[in-house]
């Protein structure tokens, strides 16, 4: 079920750049290449995950703990304390449908830079 | 900084009603009384954090892993295994503004009900 060839498991495996914002055993942050607002990171886990449900049914404590973790981290990095949105799908969900089946947390801070969401 | 007369505080008192989906120590689930979809969950922690960010950084280990065991409870019941949105909001962001001063976390699932995402 999991594509191990989608883009986020070769920015994992370091077969393609991403500019990244923090990393630690488990998860990983780095910028939107295509971003909706002023900051607009995405928080991964690195294991193969393809999506939240999934993650949060699936990966091992140890793995949530290390995501949280990323996202406080990344957080703290951007100097987001307040004033941002956060957002995550899984298929075609009523309002936003995933683009890429790797499970991806979207955080989104500043000014908003598209006046529609494309997530 | 947290308001302990906002209305999610008042539910978890049992001061005013809610239509509750799933309960566990440290958190619980609810339909969304104004829902934007078929399926418009909110899940709450019981401790007084005013948003998610509050929440990541503040809760308690235990806390975190009763909110996510909450989340998976309620997506159980719902019948949601994929297809589906999630966001939260802190304060004013560039796309949604927080409404209640409470952590919660939108599930939103099935048929769009109104076009605007208003969470």
């Amino acid at each position: 079920m999991y594509d191990e060839n989608n883009v986020f498991a070769k920015i994992i495996r370091g077969e393609l750049p991403s500019k990244k914002i923090y990393e630690n055993e488990y998860a990983m942050s780095f910028h939107n290449i295509n971003p909706v607002a002023e900051i607009h990171a995405l928080i991964i886990p690195k294991g193969p995950y393809k999506n939240i449900h999934d993650f949060l049914f699936n990966a091992p404590t140890e793995a949530i703990a290390g995501f949280w973790d990323a996202y406080r981290e990344t957080a703290n990095i951007l100097g987001l304390s307040g004033d941002y949105n956060i957002a995550a799908n899984t298929g075609s969900g009523p309002f936003f449908t995933q683009s890429i089946m790797h499970f991806h947390l979207h955080l989104l801070g500043g000014k908003r830079l598209k006046d529609e969401i494309e997530l």
